[in-house]
């Protein structure tokens, strides 16, 4: 690979770390973080949701007892502030890199969009 | 976002756009699309391939015939050269986009392994 290519991957690197969204995401991380009940609500709804991703990936079924667990912790966390900030902070985040995803892979996808047609 | 997160994303996407590995990939490509002996065989690897993946994530069983047929294709596959000669540049492009994703996606991976942690 030519050098030039990761010097502005880590260029664009930097701008990430300085972007508006990720400094938001990082203090609502550590708000989340120091405070034991936000986090142990936090933590219990992404292991929820990491079980029935897996599950769902593995063509498992989801009971109704994990359906109604999830739907339970999620209802605790939509009551706690710092969690569902911390969360839409994870959003934002996450659009950002989906549009930085896109600009960077356009290459590939008109080459592989091309191939296809 | 900040403007100059998407500025630098789409420096990098000029750079991967003028970069060895895509330039590589994209004449591999043009070679294999004007061939239609290669480009039938290529489809048809691909498609078994994607099957056989979409299967798998769904957890269904492989049959012993699909693996047979896929075995078949790729035996075939490797007897051309055109084929060959693009999957490798697929190969190295796709090591490349790696890095560059590891790169980029260091502030978060560094954020949740702490939170991890």
């Amino acid at each position: 690979m030519a050098t030039n290519l990761y010097d502005y991957a880590y260029e664009l690197e930097k701008a990430l770390r300085n972007s508006s969204e990720f400094q938001n995401l990082k203090s609502m991380y550590d708000a989340v973080e120091n405070d034991a009940v936000a986090k142990s609500m936090f933590d219990a709804f992404r292991n929820v949701q990491m079980q029935l991703q897996q599950k769902q990936m593995e063509g498992r079924d989801i009971t109704e007892d994990e359906v109604m667990e999830a739907q339970e912790i999620a209802n605790r966390v939509q009551g706690n502030e710092k969690v569902t900030r911390l969360m839409e902070a994870e959003q934002r985040m996450s659009m950002a890199i989906n549009e930085l995803n896109k600009i960077i892979m356009k290459p590939l996808d008109e080459l592989y969009g091309s191939m296809n047609g």
